[in-house]
């Protein structure tokens, strides 16, 4: 028996035997052309096929959390670039064969991301590398896929997996997966969570110290691997597997449950929805309405915004799909870490602190207009709200509001029908919108709370940035205590609030949540069930809120949190 | 009469003739050399000559804020860069005259600034223009600086003004400053204001539409100049200009005063410094103490942190000079936008949101520990207070505090002796240290706010993005909120708070500050007996504070506050 550590990336268990994934490495040779015109043809064509390729993953790929769509979407995009492209034509007219031209490219796109001096840049280097890898399989016909034909269920080993190697695969096949490099950020790691897969990376030379069929167990939640299993050990993980699934199995039963405490309470748990796929999984899971439908998708890879007509068959579909359940149109949130093409952002020295959201929109007035008509005309028929993200200041909800009034008005004259009292909400990211927010309370009709962006301002931390990423924490006290404040003032003027971020799924912080009196909670789909089985067994507990904020660091919070939940 | 409007960058009011400055462009050449040697061996002079007569200029340039040491510093960084040195070398290798591989060093540059897309770093080529004008200066021998030999007081007017200009121009004999070009965050602007110069900028083709000598007012309040004014104008600024003398007048007789309400409250004002030179400023204005001794100078422009001894004596000799009155040394905060060679923080996609000050600190153990135990023992003979910047979690509280009591302990063991009883506190910046200030105030001797990034972090805004700092306002309720609860919080605990950022100076602001009971503010020097005077000709009211949290918006808080400072 031997055990190995590495980074718990995706939580879950799994037994099985090794299937070592190396793909060949291609041999890519400098060769002078004379027809390039023919090579660049060539390259057309596989660039278009690898745009197909992709679309048809999205496709094959609809799951519930957006990530997948934005992996998807970030890959089209660089193959769309005009500069990539460029740059391999610009060697292929000095007379060298197209593969090389890619590979020389790919190259030195990598070389730049792996300068960067930043994790972040270098995960995004495999990326580049696996674009670089489709474009050339799609020049030479290469189309051997050997993880979309497992015969049987396994445990994937392998120094690293493009995203690529992750969306081909054939999920049902792969108990857990185990790399040598890629970290939390990588995208197969945030692909192997949205697919609920195990997954530990960066266990260094584990392809040399594993042979096929070899019988290992995974552990994703603590983040290792047995080799050589002892009986004990594949007893304990098999209990441990079993009890997943007859979680799981549980949870099927709360389907078309009311979600209530014991003391009769009741929260709605809704989904956050980043693409109209998601709805099944929606439906599936009883989500009991969209609470944070992101818009982002419909602005990316284009040329121009999504026009009003556009907008309006989408929201009016997702809509109908609900079937009079509520859905909560964030407008577009560009800006930040969220980049489109069109939309020219300068270059910021602290993005999160720059131009997004309802601050780029509110300088962009048509586009935002655009937006706003589509939803309006969406409502006729459909249960809509409307959200506005990032609010900072009192006239930016005004701002808004009289754009929104604005679009109705052109809409009453051009006789087109719409629900006139649509409600309106905004959401609390900012610590100004939290100690505003008795005064906003008065202006909107609902406040849906971004955990995650609250917690990275008010801690002053962007989460993404490994050397201080353990200062993020929404176990610190101030952001508890953030929250207790929105909700006080939300239902001091008698308005609802919800939470959306991920918190919102955090098993001990919900008492806290349903102490407060949280309205909403708004999780990824495939937590509706397990959420709704655990408040409908506890029940709220006033003073539980009033001892928490009493903590005076996120680390107690914790232990507070773990204690009350034994007893 | 004519009035043309710019950008209003330095406030002040002046009246004077006008003066053209149009320095001459050279005509650089470019000649083939043999020598390569000789070229290089210039270069090398020119080069140690810039870096002196920029550590002169910081001499002669000891003003009372750190910004002016700050610009200087970055242009010498910039001079000792080996990335430009090597790149001038370079293109004398390949056979050219150094003049012209300075120049065209500086132009490649300058084009990649220029780039960037982004306003702060277009400003930034001005700098790196003023550096090649200075190395090619000091190849050629130019020495004429018309600046700095002014026969008569004058109203600059120029196309734009580089940072060199403005250092070795003759402050006294200028009375306004116009230039065509910069905007608020030049620093050319930073300096006018620094200097108390009035100055607007962005007025195109002023050169063009003014004579020399010719008569005009400048408004750097208002952000305009006037033309041919006529009596009934030129009346009207020199009231303005005599009261604003008879103000500085005035403020004078406060020296030797204490600060005090009507009502009998004491306020303490102290100074903020960002250099040793700075301390006679603080004399002279009869400071009441160094609320914040910044000590980031300390690092720059070298290639290893400073050692124990050299810190020794800085903090030493500043708390001697300050003769018993408090010097409150904050530690190293680096990182954000402030970068030192030698201090390998990564490029960071939001360095606000990053690796920066204690955070930064307390992964360097020993550099903080070698500041700790200077500023242990400066102690020993001086009032000095050590604090900790930019604070979010309660862990690095004890984390700082224990790495102190190592310090302390080592000393004791090696016989040197400080003062057992040193104060410590925190900054609070970070939205998370605002909600956990009663916790934080059980661990620690006092609190000072810097109202500057906790503005920032509170409206999730950053203040040199021009696209977005409208958003940045200290008038946010948000922020008044925030400042009350610190308040609260401290005196809850029975320590003591202080505000050391901008707002500190506010004349709006100061009502609230003392009716919260706020026990001192931190300033520049030149600031003090303004505000001492303003002070004591107000009482506290209780009920200010009550009522100015209920405003809605920053522009609300504002009249609120006009209203009130009328009556």
């Amino acid at each position: 028996m031997k055990e190995l550590f590495g980074i718990n990336v995706s939580a879950g268990y799994g037994i099985g035997s090794v299937y070592c994934y190396n793909p060949a490495e291609y041999i890519i040779t400098e060769r002078k052309i004379v027809d390039t015109t023919n090579e660049k043809a060539k390259l057309e064509k596989a660039l278009i096929l690898s745009i197909e390729q992709l679309r048809k993953l999205h496709l094959d790929n609809a799951h519930d959390i957006g990530d997948t769509a934005d992996i998807i979407e970030a890959h089209i995009t660089m193959i769309e670039d005009p500069d990539l492209k460029d740059s391999i034509v610009e060697k292929i007219e000095k007379g060298y064969n197209v593969e090389w031209a890619v590979d020389k490219t790919i190259k030195e796109y990598v070389d730049i991301f792996n300068n960067m001096n930043n994790e972040y840049f270098k995960e995004r280097s495999l990326d580049i590398e696996d674009i670089g890898k489709r474009i050339i399989n799609n020049i030479i016909g290469k189309t051997d896929k050997p993880l979309s034909k497992l015969k049987e269920k396994v445990i994937l080993v392998t120094k690293e997996l493009t995203p690529s190697d992750t969306l081909s695969m054939d999920k049902d096949k792969i108990l857990g997966i185990v790399t040598e490099t890629g970290g939390k950020t990588s995208h197969t790691a945030i692909l192997a969570r949205t697919l609920g897969i195990p997954a530990v990376t960066g266990i260094d030379t584990i392809t040399e110290l594993v042979n096929n069929q070899e019988n290992i167990i995974i552990d994703g939640t603590e983040g290792k691997i047995i080799l050589e299993p002892v009986e004990f050990q594949i007893n304990t993980y098999k209990q441990r597997i079993e009890k997943r699934r007859i979680q799981l199995e549980e949870e099927k039963s709360f389907i078309g449950c009311k979600t209530k405490t014991r003391d009769g309470y009741n929260c709605k748990i809704y989904c956050n929805m980043g693409s109209p796929e998601d709805v099944q999984q929606v439906l599936n899971n009883d989500g009991e309405g969209i609470g944070l439908f992101r818009t982002e998708f419909l602005y990316m890879n284009r040329q121009t915004p999504p026009t009003e007509e556009e907008q309006y068959n989408i929201y009016s579909n997702v809509g109908k799909k609900l079937k009079g359940k509520e859905v909560i149109i964030r407008t577009l949130d560009v800006g930040g870490d969220k980049k489109i093409e069109y939309i020219n952002i300068e270059d910021e020295l602290n993005p999160f602190l720059g131009n997004r959201a309802i601050r780029y929109c509110l300088q962009e007035e048509k586009l935002l207009l655009t937006q706003l008509r589509a939803i309006l005309r969406a409502s006729k028929e459909c249960n809509i709200k409307i959200m506005f993200p990032m609010i900072t200041a009192f006239e930016e909800i005004i701002e808004a509001k009289k754009l929104l009034e604005k679009a109705k008005k052109k809409l009453i004259e051009e006789e087109k029908s719409f629900n006139k009292n649509i409600k309106v909400g905004i959401m609390i990211e900012t610590p100004a919108a939290v100690f505003n927010s008795a005064e906003f309370a008065k202006e909107v009709d609902f406040f849906s709370i971004g955990t995650n962006d609250l917690t990275q301002y008010t801690c002053a931390v962007d989460r993404m940035n490994t050397k201080v990423s353990y200062l993020y924490s929404p176990y610190n006290p101030a952001v508890i205590k953030s929250i207790k404040m929105v909700v006080e003032n939300a239902h001091g003027e008698g308005i609802e609030v919800s939470i959306c971020g991920e918190t919102a799924s955090e098993e001990l912080l919900l008492p806290l949540w349903i102490s407060l009196g949280i309205d909403e909670l708004s999780v990824i789909p495939r937590n509706v069930l397990g959420i709704r089985k655990h408040i409908n067994s506890i029940s709220r507990n006033e003073t539980l809120i009033n001892e928490a904020i009493k903590c005076k660091s996120g680390d107690e919070m914790i232990k507070f949190l773990k204690n009350k939940s034994v007893i």
